[in-house]
């Protein structure tokens, strides 16, 4: 291809990204608003993005092909909803039994893990930037309570993505639905058990007035990370003034949305358990069969893909030591806090 | 006074940094560095930020009176070593029992803590922005093993400001050293006990050669914000645009220290378990002493100090609500992870 025209720092420029979020989302899509405002504050407001809603351009699986096909210059998503191109996809995101929220972003920022993650994405002509994190999200709503891992042979649970694949092994049945169509599909029992996010997001789609039982914790998603894929090309144009301009505004974004959960899910908690929502854990056998199958999933990607391998591998290594350095001060600290009258 | 002018976008333009910290303190000092590198970035070279290590301009604890005098336009600093102008500072760092690192962020990002702190900085004209955080500290090394609160009992420890004051209702005797001199007393038994950094910082100084004991959690620093202060006049003289490079080239630092210390210590710790050393919890009489006397002394400044309980009392709202939250998924989350083979 041809070398890409720089764009001169002081050009005026408008490029479109397109969300896999709505807007009802506030705080996911929201968080690409967060974005374009900074690009354009920091811009003395000559580098302009709009921000589109999933199915206002393309529909919100379609992004990573629109970006991959230049329709749009970027797009902000989970890169996990893309494990169906490759199971790599999903490394970027969340994988069960991942990284927390702050190991992400270290694994990101100072381990590996943006470095071989844009190696990888460079396959689909985009560079990524970290653009949030939900934080451990919670493990879905249920009509009856998950008692045993008995409870989850013939269970139908609207699940996301890759996390299915672990459900399917434990003798669920996974389900996809769009967050639309969850609180109907619950209420009417097409489905047993429902998974999105945490509780400020839940709340507002009100599952808790269909399903009794709030389980944790969210094993598949212990700290997802949504990302901004760029066009290659697009990317490249930019000067280096507005290549900077980019990583600063999703790094402000990243933090953002991490802070905006952490202050408004506790507050949503709350009011569910007012409400009457049983917030129960899962049992130590359900986690237990769940980790034994994610493990193997991975040892079987591990020898069938080799992008996945690389990275997998990295990931795993920096999870083992993040683990073994968190149970000390941070856990102790965190644990203490929580056991004490505040 | 007047009004200051306003720097048009383009304005080249150049401050000094006076950081509390000695360049051998790579993190922290380093994130200054982080942040200076940004702006120049963001700026097209325009804007340039040069740093200077404590005492090169200004001793170490003088950058508050160096940023209120305008003698430099910004210092990066703990706000916390600032306690004894006013007790109000810590509470923009870390008290003992205060908020973990993600929720200091929630705090100052979606909370009213970014907006309390600026009020109360406003009184030393100054303005600040979060630039960092180290996590949970460890608790220290010491000599002999604390294996209950009677071993508190006359214990010479270098403890840092705020915290020393606590350890003296227990029955401690704090002492004030800077971290380049605590090797040699810990040696010597000068003191008993020294508290720095976590494992990558201590490591560097080498206290483990000198104690075999390594305490945790760091009850008085869970996750102590670092800060960038800005001269208020400095920075109203600032177009927007470098307002906003300001502000996000702090959030891109702010994310990177935490990143840091999480990528590094637990390197750090497998070193020094290797070497010897003794990871050991606090007991809990010495951990339920600490936090009956921490809660006394905030009862006691929100009695005599009406800006401490203005801004002590959100925050303490936000604990309470952060721990409420916490127990549930993400710290079973980190729990399972903590207890399975990796």
């Amino acid at each position: 291809g041809s070398a890409p025209a720089i764009v001169h720092a002081q050009t005026a420029l408008r490029w479109r990204l397109a969300s896999s979020f709505p807007k009802s989302l506030d705080t996911i899509y929201g968080t690409a608003e967060v974005f374009a405002k900074k690009v354009g504050e920091l811009s003395g407001g000559k580098f302009q993005i709009s921000v589109h809603a999933a199915g206002e351009l393309m529909p919100a699986f379609g992004v990573v092909d629109g970006v991959q096909q230049a329709t749009v210059e970027m797009a902000h998503t989970a890169p996990y909803y893309f494990f169906g191109k490759d199971d790599t996809f999903a490394l970027g995101c969340s994988i069960p039994f991942g990284l927390n929220s702050r190991q992400m972003t270290a694994w990101m920022y100072e381990g590996n893990g943006l470095k071989l993650m844009r190696a990888f994405y460079a396959k689909y002509d985009m560079i990524s930037f970290p653009g949030g994190n939900s934080g451990a999200q919670m493990g879905g709503w249920y009509r009856k309570q998950v008692k045993s891992l008995e409870d989850i042979k013939g269970l139908k649970m609207r699940i996301s993505g890759f996390a299915g694949k672990v459900l399917e092994r434990m003798g669920g049945v996974p389900q996809s639905l769009p967050g639309g169509e969850i609180y109907q599909a619950l209420e009417k029992g097409t489905i047993d058990a429902a998974e999105w996010i945490g509780p400020y997001d839940d709340l507002k789609l009100g599952f808790n007035k269909v399903a009794g039982f709030y389980a944790y914790p969210g094993w598949w998603e212990g700290g997802p990370q949504f990302d901004f894929f760029i066009n290659h090309k697009a990317y490249e144009g930019l000067s280096a003034e507005y290549k900077a301009i980019v990583e600063a505004a999703s790094a402000y974004a990243h933090i953002d949305m991490q802070a905006k959960y952490d202050q408004r899910n506790p507050i949503a908690l709350k009011t569910l358990v007012a409400g009457g929502t049983k917030v129960v854990p899962f049992p130590k056998d359900v986690m237990d069969a769940a980790f034994k199958h994610s493990m193997d999933i991975y040892s079987e990607l591990n020898a069938k893909n080799p992008e996945w391998k690389k990275i997998y591998e990295d990931l795993a290594a920096f999870r083992k030591d993040q683990n073994l350095w968190f149970r000390f001060t941070e856990a102790t600290f965190d644990r203490y806090m929580q056991s004490v009258q505040l």
